[in-house]
């Protein structure tokens, strides 16, 4: 892996030099003199981490815009299923290229996704450059015969892992407490403790799966999941809208993790996080955008304006969740809900970062450059996205944008006119 | 004025030209032999209508990012108010651009502008190109001292009219009911009965505000508005959070506009508009992103998606505030409550307008090019941007954009150092 010179980059208000070797931070006042094989001239820009997106399914992205602001039952079962139903390898590998390119634009080298397809989902990611947590789903909505398949795909997936880019973190992705009978998930619970991988899963999204949880178990989902043994510090909890006290403090105990998905729990009318119980636990709360027909796009910076504005909300308290508080969501916590050490410019680190423009009319004056780009900047204040010390895009250009936004309409008109 | 043609430009999903004389959209089917003194290629990009932006305070710009997440009093007694006592007549100017650079930049070519120095923020926006609702503030805080200077400075202003651009609609701006004694605001209703000019008030902004025209008044902040002669159709409420059942009775009866200000109200826990109860008077709602410092950006795109998510989310009801619904209130509705007939491609319209790139990754795969835009667009979506007949930004770029953010740039520095 060769070396990357970011030359004159403003990092906190001052003018550096920046050296990256193997995909790592390795000086952040490199001399004026410093050799690389790449030098980027950085005047007027900025590094910031980049994000990482704890919460999405990439290849709904071919979704976007179909069907919105419907009753949730029939857009599920009347549009977003049925369509889904047609998605062929193809498909999904158009529209997690989408999505790729839509988070590179965006500032974001990290996808924790969560669908079926998952090893080609993975391998797509990875070679566009960006990080990825993913793995098997199980999701058998409590038809045995779709039981031990997932089961028997999921080793055949770990057993070849030797195969994927390093830039893959595998995961065990069980999908929620009311999507597996509670055979499957004691067993994903067995498989977890041996794998020691990131647990990724849904957990009170709604009001009803509170409700049915209760009626069925005697327990709320997240007392039901903690009595599988699926609650531990590997675990990240999605949504996690309709949590009691109790919840709180027992996801605080077993240390697991809050994937906050605002922008979706907000469309879906799902409910809003209590925000209020965390304020104890924030650096545990990692930040995602849910897949394209709930948000419908996978901007962090929106996400992390809209996590902020409705814990104000919310909790009618102007301070709670500050530019900074939700910026650390977006980097360094989900890095490290993930288990990987990224989401800050230090020496060390992986070199993961966007450079933005300072001269851009949605950062001026500039007093604080955090909050100017959680609250007041989108994309096109981004200049450059770097990964792992390679360049994903440069002066806004993504190589092979226009190849990819066309197979995606190819897809989209197969899907929807078959 | 001379005219314009728009060439091979996606209008409802099939390509036409539109042709524009006089700041009026002539043909939107004109011959591909049409004659024009300038064409634009319009390949790949669909013209839609601009924004307008309901409620601002365009200077506020350079006050962006500055003591954001404090509580209100603290923010504003400590914060802003010194800030903004600062600001001379060069700082207004430059902060006012800064403002037009974001406006157009995001696609709104019309602000409704409440300050101080409004002759020259008028002036400022509207040689911008962009069309300008503005006009004399009525605050004068309980000060008698005050009272006759603001009436006088009115009266002068409106004398000057006709120094003005046509792209300026004259306005009376009492700022609040807590804002000015009930003296002033029955000389402002005399003054609004007499010259038939929109008025724009902030009404039912906070708790605060209605406990306290109770307990003065016995009256509602929209009752005693009404009793003053001052709730009209002439009248756009801004904020009117804090609303009763009858209250929102009465703003129909009379036929009052709402400049609903979704992300301002949530950043400062201000509570949420009470959409459920405007679901049969959509028409009047219209949509604004208050100032800078409680946004922290003037993107009506934003404000849209808000707008959407917060009626869906306080509301509990997916289908409440539709992506049509709401690109309605950034665009004909703004228009028509400050009464004129923008905001729709229209033959005889104003040429009031932005092409979007439909080949953005944002924009892809495309079903519902509305959708798109309100839910997942953002700036780097806007290609063009025509005011009146004229072009303000193509191909991404305004002139004069590095000079105005200079100068923005040195009047922060300025304020901040004295």
């Amino acid at each position: 892996m060769s070396n990357l010179l970011l030359k004159n980059v403003i990092l906190d208000k001052s003018s550096t030099n920046i050296l990256v070797r193997n995909g790592v931070f390795e000086s952040l006042s490199a001399a004026d003199s410093a050799k690389a094989d790449s030098v980027l001239d950085c005047t007027n820009l900025a590094v910031l981490p980049a994000f990482y997106n704890a919460h999405t399914h990439s290849p709904m992205t071919l979704l976007r815009g179909y069907a919105d602001d419907r009753e949730l039952f029939d857009w599920l079962q009347n549009y977003i299923w049925p369509m889904e139903a047609k998605f062929n390898l193809e498909d999904i590998i158009a529209g997690t290229r989408l999505a790729c390119l839509e988070m590179i634009k965006t500032g974001t080298v990290f996808a924790a996704d969560m669908y079926w397809h998952f090893p080609e989902v993975a391998r797509t990611i990875t070679e566009m450059g960006l990080r990825c947590c993913a793995g098997p789903i199980f999701l058998d909505a409590f038809d045995d015969s779709l039981t031990d398949p997932q089961f028997e795909e999921a080793e055949k997936f770990y057993d070849s892992l030797s195969g994927f880019s390093d830039l893959l973190i595998p995961a065990i992705m069980p999908h929620s407490v009311y999507g597996a009978k509670e055979s499957t998930l004691r067993k994903v619970s067995e498989m977890a403790e041996r794998l020691q991988y990131p647990i990724q899963i849904h957990v009170a999204e709604t009001e009803k799966e509170v409700k049915d949880c209760l009626a069925q178990t005697g327990l709320t989902p997240f007392q039901y999941l903690d009595s599988l043994g699926l609650l531990t510090e590997k675990t990240v909890t999605v949504h996690s809208v309709h949590m009691t006290e109790d919840d709180a403090e027992l996801v605080k105990k077993r240390g697991a993790k809050i994937a906050h998905v605002p922008v979706s729990n907000m469309k879906l009318s799902s409910g809003a996080f209590r925000a209020g119980l965390f304020t104890d636990y924030l650096d545990s709360i990692c930040l995602g955008t849910d897949g394209c027909s709930s948000n419908n796009n996978l901007s962090m910076i929106e996400e992390m304006k809209f996590a902020s504005l409705l814990a104000k909300h919310s909790f009618e308290c102007t301070q709670i969740f500050s530019s900074e508080v939700v910026f650390n969501f977006a980097t360094i916590n989900g890095a490290s809900a993930y288990g990987f050490n990224g989401g800050k410019i230090e020496k060390g680190r992986p070199a993961d970062c966007i450079l933005v423009d300072t001269k851009s009319p949605f950062m001026t004056p500039g007093y604080d450059i955090v909050s100017d780009v959680v609250y007041s900047c989108d994309s096109s204040c981004i200049d450059t996205v770097i990964c792992n010390g390679n360049i994903l895009m440069q002066g806004g250009i993504i190589p092979g944008e226009a190849e990819i936004i066309k197979k995606a309409n190819k897809s989209a008109r197969r899907i929807t006119e078959m």
